[in-house]
């Protein structure tokens, strides 16, 4: 596939030196391992290599969804790679679901969501701050996801018109507070999942689930070790990310009558 | 969403009691916590609760992907789901994707590539055992994968004449035999990904990928950890699994003329 | 070093089939691997190998106190191995030291501060539940630790004459009330270490240490995997202990006047 | 217990912020938190309280074991505490045990297995680099272990006139090249333990111990996280070492005639 003027790539030298740019015309890029001369990758296919003035390598790499994650503009602590799996596979987001996103923040796990429901699904999200839904919009647009997405800035505690979520995604402060806002727009046995840094945030929203009709509640940590793997001289890294975040899910029951009719799972 | 004659349903008592099953007329389950009536379930919601005979409460849950391969038929040991969604993420495998699998096993992994590639892509699965590709069928029609994907019997050593994919995903015990022929059939900035249980299949293959033109060679292994939320006494489960397989990732470059141009990756 | 009549012999055929006993003329052992004369092994060096009427080998290790600890008699959850050398080493425990142990519980923790502290030094254990008292004593006997130990069936909140320990260690469910009552029979600059099986018992106790003249004040959860070493297949075990226990520790500051000075650590 | 003149003091500030200095007179100490007097503390309590000259609090800490290692002069690597303490523990080193140490490096673990054997035992270290040899002394000087340690500058595969070792711990690159040696000088039933960083080498040394009549092989890796536990925001830490080393421990047994009678392990 050939890189043409619009395409975004990732100039690849190393894990540490990598750099995610929209190719343009007559665009220079200077970096401490050399010049790179954008305009020069034009026509080039993905996989190809160039050099820097200093002589240094750089792959023309066709970015991932996990590149853009990783390279996208933040200004609030993003979701990680190692929990953004684990969050679709276990919610079942696929294409055609339907997602709620509480809590857009700077839109990574926005991208993700709906790099996954397209082309039929959709996703939601909702944030209260404005400065965050326009990091969003831009990371959205940059990844090319914007037309799968409705970002609305409100508070879903003050009313949400919409119904029949196949999921709900919830990275705010205080999940517990939305639990029953999210249990009304849920469908059936439709996915709960919270974002949850800490364990008396884990801890408040599974009471708060426990208490509202959801069943299958799971609190797990996830994490993730990189391998030097080297011929004689293999071993995990010395440097390793410890804590992330706990992810909280559940699954909505339909409630019959009563509080008195509340599941207990365990 | 009403559960009809042919549809799956979770029945779901606790994380540890939980069950797969068609709708049928006239079924009935005996467990070791009542008979429970599964004719009587027909017409109902996903999300309703019914009781056994024994006055226990059974969910009735949507199955996910995530149910379908927790439930899988099996005789290998499946990929987890903590390592399916980061192989995903990883190999920017999404709607669209054209995706080679070599190791179809049970095809749990095979049932997870193709709710993600479709509606508008394709996962080419092979492997060399009879055996395995029965089972495998059976779980892709249960979990309603079968359109996307297509099984052949036989290893690609011996020749594939299909191109151009946009990943790989290489589940067999000698996955450093193998990069040579993944090489010439991924695009340019094509993902590899193998699963390697053990450090010694994971030292071999970062050994190859090195030596034949791949870069962003990344090794990880990934945990996770249950965490038992409960008010004022919060921790995590005695019990873990304490190791599944390393994943070893890497990307194609295009080679320009001779081996003394192989990429250096660190 | 010969084996005689009262050693005490870790009897070793495979990491899962191993046995603690005490050596006795006329006894013999009935286990699924065969019958073991344990006459036969008086007059042995500990190192030697004999085998079972099934003609199991077996091998006579001398026992540490690992084997003590891991072998001992108990009712109550033990402290393990990874735990235990952590707490000694950052308590600053050795040869001599003045330790107070609030929780005896089944003695394996009293048995390892004992190991360390002798011959110089002493180990003071309180616990108000007689039934511990009288495992914990025995566990003693067994592993010879006995004089260095003083057991007092006693609540430490109740008064203690005691005064100038080094270090206390607290095995019991509310930590965080104990904290002012350690805090007066500690000599200047000494350790404070609670072993706290949730993260709300960590974090009260933390907080009560906050407030009560503690500085370096380090909380900490220890994890050990196994490796399975195995040529050309290593890779860690697939079951792993999931959690034991978080270690709180501090040091005692002496105050000065009011509470109005107290230390703030982070 | 009073500060005097030659006392080693740990000025603690906060975790990352702490100095282990031996008090003199008219000494005075430049930090970027103001100038600490430290003959100033000539003659107050350990747990004393002092002020910089900027007004910041410095806890006057009686240096523990663990304080002498981690502020130890190196050049080499040092073994972690959350591995120190499970090498103690598992070696069944203890106060009269007689140990063999081969590689001692800047004698951090010497340090350590020092006080632990104290007073009756003895450790008996080796190592061929003059230049570690000279910082291990100055380390184990300063922690008043000198009296406890012999060190001789020689290869032990050349040969070692010593016998009847309670235990043995390696900490050089090439552990399973020692194996045969260090059998010979183990006493019946002795602990060995090697330290590896990469799992090649755990995979050779278990392999050596195999077939070299060891039982009881045991390969670990250990863990540990720091929990900053705080009022309702109680989490792990966001940075972790996430390796330094495998630990792999065995028990000599004594073999009979031959070669062909060599222990199985598991």
């Amino acid at each position: 596939m050939k890189i043409i003027v619009g395409s975004y790539v990732l100039l690849y030298h190393t894990i540490n030196k990598k750099w995610l740019i929209k190719v343009e015309e007559e665009k220079k890029m200077h970096t401490h391992i050399g010049i790179i001369d954008i305009s020069s990758i034009i026509g080039l296919e993905y996989g190809s290599t160039i050099t820097t003035t200093l002589d240094k390598k750089i792959y023309l790499i066709q970015p991932t969804i996990f590149d853009y994650i990783m390279k996208s503009e933040r200004n609030t602590q993003i979701v990680y790679p190692k929990d953004l799996g684990y969050i679709a596979l276990r919610s079942g987001i696929q294409n055609g679901s339907k997602v709620l996103e509480i809590g857009t923040g700077s839109g990574a796990l926005t991208t993700f969501l709906a790099s996954i429901v397209k082309p039929n699904g959709h996703v939601y999200t909702y944030d209260i701050n404005p400065e965050f839904m326009k990091i969003a919009k831009k990371n959205l647009v940059k990844s090319n996801m914007e037309e799968y997405v409705t970002m609305t800035e409100s508070d879903i505690r003050n009313g949400i018109s919409l119904q029949d979520f196949d999921a709900a995604i919830i990275d705010l402060g205080d999940p517990w507070t939305i639990v029953e806002h999210v249990y009304k727009v849920l469908k059936g046995s439709g996915a709960f999942l919270a974002i949850c840094p800490t364990m008396n945030q884990a801890e408040k929203t599974a009471i708060s689930l426990k208490n509202n009709y959801f069943t299958d509640i799971e609190c797990v940590e996830i994490l993730i070790r990189n391998i030097e793997a080297r011929e004689g001289m293999t071993r995990p890294s010395m440097r390793m990310i410890g804590h992330t975040t706990y992810l909280i899910f559940a699954r909505k029951i339909l409630s019959i009558d009563s509080k008195k009719d509340t599941p207990v799972n365990n």
